[in-house]
């Protein structure tokens, strides 16, 4: 079943203890759809500059990504440069130009309304809300990312409240949790969480994998959280993506699935980590554009081996 | 299968977000042994001063632990204090008196020699490594912890390596691996200390759990790392002795089997998993002294529910 992202679609800048590259095709949209399309058929709603490439374009169709929703205007696209040092848990921010994205009010093509599931990247929560609202119908799920600026910023936090009504799967890092609940335990922020609107909470921890919470009753019942791995990976080559990446092997890999029980959720929980540990291994996209399923499935059993006893 | 233990036997005071206590029966040695009693036979060796109470001696002895070891001398009790902020992940240490720990100089009771299983807490390296090579002969496996102040100092340092070449399994924590590696990547630091001596690492990750890496060929061979969770536990409180605890889930459970290969290892880092999440749920040894063979199953079950998949 198709579903719908809508995010940055951008250009990076980006240097980490293995090298750099001055621009490469970036931002979460791009991730999040490059990792879901080895699942599901994946359908972008972003906006780009007249600097926006056909080969960069080409790179997306190539992976049958529907780009119907990429608006293209005048102006240069969203461009973003970081730099990571040795902990490669944290990327400092060197230049954000928004450029385009600046005055980006998306809108949702009527070819892609028929969508049964929904991911809202990392954009300002109105307009995540806006998104919400207008795919209002068919979507059977609806999957979340934000950050520090959106939830710490008083009136930004507000809308978040808000929209996070509308979301029943959030993303979000340890850091995130802690500060959306304001709470400095980890699976006590989570319980506050689950009552903001999301029936369930993915928490990232970076390089140890990542925990999904459940609200009571939701998704077929249980009571226990579930815990996946992240690969002790001897070389990340560049971290840019690992969160959407992880996010776009989650949400497309339960939008290829019939039903929405928690083994389906558990399931995701490691396809999401595999998908996050191929995108550090190269820098920018590299990783993600030439991946075949059978890689992906056979990166899979070993998460399972890494995690599961006899 | 017997295992000895050499390491503190103290006296703690701890304050905690959940409360505190003046003083309490403490100790690497003491968190050890009383996790590992669960499981098998164990033998402390220990110093202890005129104020050890008879009262704490029979926590140990009603767990059945052998303490012929702990020799009696004139003086105090090594004693610690320390606090935990909101962040339960790091100890502030207030007063550390060493006391007849000072002249520490552990004797292996010859009743004892006859263990297969040695496990070194954190003490001097020149001493860990004494102990070890008291107990010469019958010893199958030796595990040892270590801690900053050893790995950081030129002169201790030195010794630790003389050390390490006769420990079997190390068990440490992320920071304290990627200072004895001098390395920030943690994968690529548990290499290097795989060519230091031991077999196997274990690294402790605290709230997120531990993952063992094996120097190939060793234990049965096969190529994978193994990672266990940690609980989310929504109230922590007191984390003192977790990673003593952990040890001693772990080596308790590995001394408890006939053989030594890897599903052993992958089920000792549950049942290690396991009895540090007892351990922190009540001050100091509370909740250690008094748990049930089955209350340790039914939780090991619920580390298998964290991550196992169908």
């Amino acid at each position: 079943m198709a579903i719908v992202v809508v995010g940055s679609v951008a250009y990076d800048g980006i240097k980490s203890p293995s090298g750099s590259v001055d621009r490469c095709l970036g931002g979460a949209a791009t991730y999040f759809a490059l990792a879901a399309s080895y699942f599901t058929q994946v359908r972008i709603v972003a906006v780009v500059g007249d600097d926006f490439s056909q080969e960069d374009e080409n790179v997306l169709r190539s992976r049958k990504i529907d780009t119907r929703g990429i608006e293209h205007t005048k102006g240069k696209s969203f461009f973003w440069r970081g730099e990571y040092g040795e902990n490669l848990n944290e990327a400092k921010t060197l230049e954000t130009q928004l450029n385009v994205f600046q005055t980006f009010n998306p809108q949702v093509p009527s070819e892609y309304l028929d969508s049964e599931f929904l991911f809202l990247a990392n954009i300002d929560p109105v307009l995540q809300g806006n998104v919400r609202a207008q795919m209002d119908g068919r979507v059977k799920l609806v999957g979340g990312d934000t950050m520090n600026y959106w939830i710490t910023d008083p009136n930004h936090r507000k809308n978040l409240f808000q929209t996070l009504k509308g979301v029943d799967v959030l993303l979000i890092n340890d850091t995130e949790a802690k500060l959306l609940a304001t709470e400095p335990s980890v699976p006590r922020a989570a319980q506050k969480i689950l009552q903001m609107g999301p029936r369930a909470l993915v928490i990232k921890h970076g390089e140890y994998g990542a925990t999904v919470f459940f609200k009571e009753g939701e998704f077929g019942g249980g009571r226990h959280p579930f815990r996946a791995p992240a690969l002790p990976l001897e070389e990340v080559r560049d971290p840019t993506g690992a969160g959407d990446s992880f996010a776009g092997g989650f949400m497309g890999y339960i939008a290829s699935q019939n039903r929405l029980d928690r083994e389906v959720f558990k399931r995701a929980m490691f396809y999401g980590g595999v998908m996050g540990s191929f995108a550090v291994e190269r820098f920018g996209t590299e990783r993600l554009q030439a991946l075949t399923r059978q890689e992906i499935d056979i990166r899979y059993q070993v998460f399972r081996e890494l995690t599961h006893i006899g």
